[in-house]
């Protein structure tokens, strides 16, 4: 049955002050979550957000992927790549994320976020019990071969400065939940891991009888 | 039938390159809108917001509010109340609205949006044929004796600067979809009107068979 067929559930949103995310959660029958993507450009982030956001969908999870290209070209179009604009555009990607999360959807974010204090801010401002990290863990020899957009070659040109990998840190995360070899896993071996993730840890199906 | 369960659309996401809008309204069975409550400070906004969501849940429409409080606290928190910021801010909450359209989500966002710039600025982000602009319109003295938050009064007291109504304009805007008369209209009378609208010009449920 579909939950929002349920009478119960009827009368719990009609007598709701505001529709909240709880109620979202059990109208959709799901949790929400956030699936967080760190690594070095071209690690395979966007590729496996975009197989894993099919499978989910599949699974009839509500998704949303956001990743560098969507926000630089809208929100974060004012912003450039200093250090202070990184932190700033980050910034806003989490607030945006915690408005998806609160609106019951399950987001896929690819972002670099190459340092630890920066996926401190992610967690401070999104709630760490809510973040899924990640880890596509390639090294970068490898990454630089793969070099989709030419932007490697750009960075060892210096005609892109402070390129992540190249002229900036990327720092290994410790302690991502899921951590994925994307030098040798196939896509398909990657998503399989995430998806054992989630059946251990959010396999609830959300049901109101 | 649940639209997910459909061995056509199932096909249909294994194939795509990457879930879009357009899968996302036909695995939710609904198109996705926004419906942009315009108005003076205590006309009616927010409150007709709280309701429409309630009632559009009940009627299996996914959907998120967008409002001053939520993007302020959040997104929002580094502008203040010139008119540059506050042009940057209803820019960045247009772009919000847009990536939740893209997600499928019927957006609800209640905002004074004062001048015809704004709203041209928000149609131009958003594209005019995904917004369905209400007008809650409300003489100002019935918005000042409302007065929910004391803000008229400070307003007249000098302490708050640029306050619409009393220091700042509101131009009444000429074009809106639905107008409502928040002066004499109950809250359920107005949520009939919407609804009558909606199912007049997007009564469409998406269904594959």
């Amino acid at each position: 049955m579909n939950n929002i067929e349920s009478p119960i559930l009827q009368n719990i949103i009609s007598s709701a002050i505001k529709v909240g995310r709880a109620h979202r959660e059990i109208l959709n029958g799901r949790l929400s979550r956030v699936f967080w993507f760190t690594g070095l450009p071209c690690s395979g982030k966007t590729t496996l957000a975009i197989e894993l956001e099919k499978k989910l969908c599949l699974m009839d999870y509500k998704t949303y992927i956001l990743d560098g290209d969507i926000v630089r070209n809208g929100i974060c179009n004012d912003l450039g790549y200093t250090d202070i604009d990184r932190f700033e555009n980050l910034r806003r990607v989490s607030e945006i994320t915690k408005l998806f999360l609160d609106a019951g959807i399950n987001v896929i974010s690819a972002f670099i976020s190459p340092l630890e204090k920066d996926r401190k801010l992610i967690q401070t401002i999104i709630g760490q019990s809510n973040i899924i990290e990640i880890f596509c863990n390639c090294p970068l020899s490898i990454c630089e071969k793969r070099d989709v957009k030419g932007m490697y070659k750009k960075a060892r040109l210096g005609e892109i400065k402070n390129f992540t990998g190249i002229t900036s840190t990327y720092e290994n995360p410790k302690k991502s939940d899921i951590v994925l070899n994307t030098e040798i896993q196939s896509v398909d071996e990657c998503i399989k891991q995430i998806l054992n993730f989630i059946q251990k840890n959010y396999s609830t199906i959300l049901e109101i009888k």
